[in-house]
């Protein structure tokens, strides 16, 4: 899965916010894209479920779901299957989501799941131990986002770095290859700098953009934020 | 809401099944419009969230969500919100399929964010007392499937036409608008026909017309069958 | 079931709290039964699940469960058992109360196994129209708890009058034997009184007694209020 | 915590089974502790919430929940406090069981919140690599249980070894401490014997003993095994 994913990565999680829905999910998505043509880094985006396939045709951006349930096709009513988000043009899927918590073992099914149909998979994870925990089940990316920090704008980086620097070193004695993004509060380019010097290799985003004035100039100055 | 449905209403329910996921879910809303057309029959199908868009942009068939998350727009990671799913082209959702059921007050909240959003809703039910519980929360449709028969092509107008009868009866009497469905092992026109002789408006029907090996043909007699 | 019961009655929910909690508990559940043999009046105790027998067993005031789980004898590691809680000595449960709410059709099973083992059902619910519904499964008695006023010290009987009085005329017009409730808020006799003046036939309440500096007098008060 | 425990040891869960329920679980929980102090053996019960007290009352067995909440105290209707299974006599308690599954974070919360209070904590897992997430979360004992063998009578020792010294190898890389069981499909004292050949220290056991004609002679056969 890594050599279709450059670090360092940004991803921007567009929740269920308005301001990222439909239409405008699609010009937040282009928005993205061309920072990332610009900048050369990696950025993907983190639609809902509907919006995935007119993103995936109106860009090239990476698009990842924002969750994938642990099934097979079947009878499972309301439930995101991984073949489905794949053929709507997902590259991947956010798993375990602070807001969307999994059970332990539906984490390691849907792991297994997104390995099996070539899908990245981004694991969150609310605090080191856990983030360990994660490493065990050997996803391709996990990010520690403090849920008490989300939407806060206060970062993670700069209000608990040992929660960045503690989750770097109790993961990597277990998994040398995951790599790692931080989360939570992140608004400004430093705060993306930040984090990267604590050790990460990018950055999960969502309402420091979706909700910026201008998404746009706040994803770029993230961007270059990265190569400082 | 009641003015863009029509009774007799067919709904047929994609669930995650591979032949109805992705460009397979297209054609077969292409064959279920091609039916509605031909019979004019209401017909409408209930796809995946990623596939709503599609099949709302390659057909005029009315397309229902198969779930929406009793949230508003916000911080709601991986959840259904009922703005989404109504921009991509859903006119109405499932809510509560035995396979994705709610709680009690979740069901309410969403029948009111449906009517809220012009959505119709269409609210699942296990059996006649249940039926009656959701009647009083004033949903546009309820659809009663005994979750012993579904999928099994026991059709429950034939095993158990007193959960039909019943629960009509207790239907009515808290709520004379709602529409009343049933579904669960409807294979052929003959259970259709059942169905609606036994008082029902129409079916919920998955499995007996997605895993056909004709689904146009399954779909052409269903439809017919509602005139007899 | 409804012989074993007596309006208006009075239930207490002991929640979590750290001070109704092991020899806690008894000792609060011996002040409940002291009110309660003083004024006549029905009080019920519903504390933690490891409580019931050790407060069974010291009082003869009628102990409830705050939750008994949907499922028969068997293989389910952590649930609780119908049976478990009436060999303990409970004479009834709590069921989807707003902080341990469950899918529509567990209440309706839950309702269906107290039946069976001859458990008084007391079915929480949020609003009106919930309370409409809880009602067309028939459980022996309904507690209506706007969930925004739970732990307020406002009551719903003088803050939402229109939310007692709504749920009456609902719940009457489809069962005219369900015991209805109200609680949420309730902290003195005058809030009791004017529970009953709506039309209600007992309360619900929980922190107003058991973080009271006097539970025995308050509940005192309470008792008394429902003979005004 | 260890200091409580001794290896090898068996835990015995008693599910919602009838023949564990009440008055039976009491008698159960005596032939355990007969065993125990005829053997030398570390038995523990595992017994339905209401039956704490009792069994703790009658014997001095070490009895622990089936399961624990992620809460602290307050308003939590009809959830399982630490506080109140420790002060009925819990000195530990089942977490994760297949049957009773919990989200990665109250895992990592419950496990926290044991150890404040200072109980027994034995995570149920259902494969290797589970296992090892669970091990990064510090529990005291990790009970490897594959959900396909459980009640079967099919030791997961004979049918699938390489399952137990998947997890015994990936555990001891994150966490040489941990004490390690398996469980499912253990009906007698070779299945016993075989799981501490592959290297656990002990069994996790439910119908094997529960619903055998006689309780005590298996439970004698099992406690004699771990010293071959």
């Amino acid at each position: 899965m890594l050599e279709k994913i450059q670090t360092p990565m940004i991803i921007v999680n567009f929740k269920t916010y308005l301001e990222a829905t439909g239409r405008k999910a699609v010009e937040l998505a282009k928005k993205a894209e061309k920072v990332s043509n610009e900048t050369k880094v990696f950025i993907g985006v983190a639609p809902q479920f509907a919006d995935i396939a007119s993103i995936a045709k109106a860009t090239k951006i990476p698009v990842f779901a924002q969750h994938v349930d642990p099934v097979k096709p079947g009878s499972y009513t309301g439930h995101v299957l991984a073949e489905s988000v794949k053929e709507a043009g997902a590259v991947g899927t956010l798993i375990n989501h602070s807001e969307r918590q999994l059970k332990l073992s539906d984490i390691d099914e849907v792991v297994k799941i997104t390995r099996e149909k070539g899908l990245i998979s981004v694991v969150c994870a609310n605090n080191p131990n856990i983030s360990a925990a994660v490493a065990a089940l050997n996803p391709d990316v996990i990010a520690i986002e403090p849920p008490e920090l989300i939407g806060t704008g206060i970062p993670v980086s700069k209000a608990k770095p040992e929660v960045v620097t503690d989750t770097i070193s109790l993961v990597r004695k277990i998994n040398s290859k995951v790599v790692i993004l931080c989360g939570a509060g992140i608004t400004n380019g430093e705060d993306v700098a930040a984090a990267l010097k604590l050790g990460t290799q990018g950055i999960l985003v969502a309402s420091g953009v979706v909700k910026a004035k201008d998404p746009y100039m706040v994803l770029r100055e993230f961007a270059e934020s990265t190569k400082l």
